[in-house]
């Protein structure tokens, strides 16, 4: 009998989260059922939408139970497998992680075919669900068209960066990030390639996106919330779109925040929002890790990661990505 | 030479208009030049969004200059005519209302082929731009399919009345109005044939929503801003749509107002809400007369008007209709 480690949720957080709301809890796995794999995690993701479930409010995904073991994604190799057409050494994506080992029904699980010369983490990043999210919400759901200029908040974090990088690579006329440090406006401008760049925590986030979009601005990926989607309606051109994405600050809020004091303006200015779950949206996902894969191995796109290691540090890979402490996409390996 | 009156801006209102921003006055008609039509006005409309273009703000329809005629949506007879095709007689729909005769340049004159037995003000009303706007609001903007459920503010209006029975009449499961009194909730219940209507001034609208909609809503049609759309919010299904049309609160308000504070909801609940003008549509309005035509004849649709007679009172109906005074469209017969 093998033991394995996972993290499970000890209690519900109120606002920020803290270590002690999570548990490090050690158990021996049970022998493998038919229909099932048994997968050595090798990375874990932590993502913003986590804080989300995390609270019991009504919601349209369910919240995360307290004393079970957490979810998400992760990408490990088969260990042993009763699946047909699933056998040890293969690669695969599944939704368990937060955990060293995952059992797995084979209905749960993509086995990777690798795109050459890119890490398995990738498919947690760029060729995953943060790549969808920026795929779908910038095309689909803000319509984005070449000529376009498009503002992308949170620009810095795994799906910002690929916003912005999305929209270059398809023709965007100015792409314009906003994050929370100089060490990630210049990072925003230098490496990835976005013309403008601000620090929100300079403050006048109206006055700083004016400032870098004196034309106005015809998107807005919206990570963020708050004065940024109050700034951005009042900078959108006429037919402007807006995709809400979800925003860190809205999932720790524990009273309702007030909404945007513009909102008028969306009717002379024609202006849509909509608001999307990347998990509507999983049958897109191949074309991205067509389309992205191509230009990461190509070097036209920039997918940094921060990497933690060891399951005893996930929580605090988890908390910091939330206060902003990595650039690109935070990876947990195992 | 025929002396004429016209009504003219003198002021721009701050908050809500008085009388005192408006002046009548007498003039002389000029003799017609080339391509022009004399028209006597027999109808003209006094709608929410006159009070949006008496501000100097900044927006995508110019501001009404002051010290000269407002202008506005008309119906009349041709008097004299340089233009082909239009002749002494003619009933014709065109922009300059507000005034008792119109010299109006052939381009801007649309010939009307009466739909039989329905009043040449109906032009103004469901066949003309409340129509349109009611139709557009609703099946463009708001994507509305037979089966859903719909809520409508400001129901008892020249255009909530037509959105509630259109959603009716194309086949919605549940049609919904809020209105400013228990008359006009009456109104929308036992005359226009909504399944439920409350009155926005008993307070409560989150909670007086909720229970005219236990199963949800899937569209709303926002006339008014403010506590209803956060309502709405609240009270949309997964996918529910709005259609952002203006507000008279919005109008009238002289600071920001604050939005709605649950718009995060959107995300999860993949809400579109999306602002629209009626004139990006002027297209659609002959498929507008066909249909509403249609059920005006038929008596399948209510198109109730307020009337006012003579120019002296035209202001006075304009301010009452922003007011609320009105039961279905305010007219004024000249």
């Amino acid at each position: 009998m093998t033991t394995t480690r996972e993290i499970h949720l000890a209690a519900r957080p109120v606002g920020w989260p803290t270590a002690n709301d999570f548990a490090l809890v050690q158990r021996d796995l049970p022998p493998l059922a038919a229909g099932q794999v048994l997968v050595r995690n090798q990375y874990m993701s932590v993502d913003p939408y986590m804080r989300g479930r995390m609270n019991d409010a009504k919601s349209y995904t369910p919240a995360f139970p307290l004393g079970e073991p957490l979810v998400g994604g992760a990408v490990g190799e088969v260990v042993e497998s009763t699946v047909d057409g699933l056998a040890a050494g293969d690669l695969v994506l599944h939704g368990l992680g937060w955990r060293e080992h995952a059992i797995v029904d084979g209905g749960g699980v993509t086995k990777l075919d690798s795109v050459t010369g890119v890490s398995p983490s990738r498919y947690l990043g760029a060729l995953g669900m943060p790549g969808l999210t920026a795929h779908v919400g910038l095309l689909d759901i803000a319509a984005f068209q070449p000529g376009d200029t498009v503002f992308v908040s949170g620009a810095a974090g795994a799906v910002g960066a690929l916003v912005g990088q999305i929209a270059r690579l398809r023709g965007a006329k100015r792409v314009i990030g906003s994050a929370g440090s100089a060490g990630k406006v210049a990072y925003l401008t230098d490496r990835l390639g976005f013309d403008a760049a601000f620090n929100y925590r300079d403050g006048d986030v109206h006055g700083q996106l004016a400032a870098a979009a004196p034309d106005g601005i015809d998107v807005y990926f919206d990570n963020v919330g708050g004065d940024h989607l109050e700034a951005a309606i009042g900078r959108l051109n006429v037919g402007g779109r807006v995709a809400l994405c979800g925003a860190i600050s809205m999932y720790n809020a524990s009273e309702p925040q007030p909404g945007p004091n513009n909102l008028a303006l969306a009717v002379g200015k024609r202006l849509s929002l909509r608001g999307f779950i990347v998990s509507d949206h999983f049958d897109r996902l191949p074309e991205v890790v067509a389309e992205v894969g191509g230009w990461l191995r190509d070097g036209e796109l920039v997918a940094d990661e921060t990497v933690v290691d060891g399951l005893d540090n996930a929580v605090d890979a988890f908390l910091g990505m939330l206060r902003g402490t990595n650039t690109g996409k935070m990876i947990v390996r195992l």
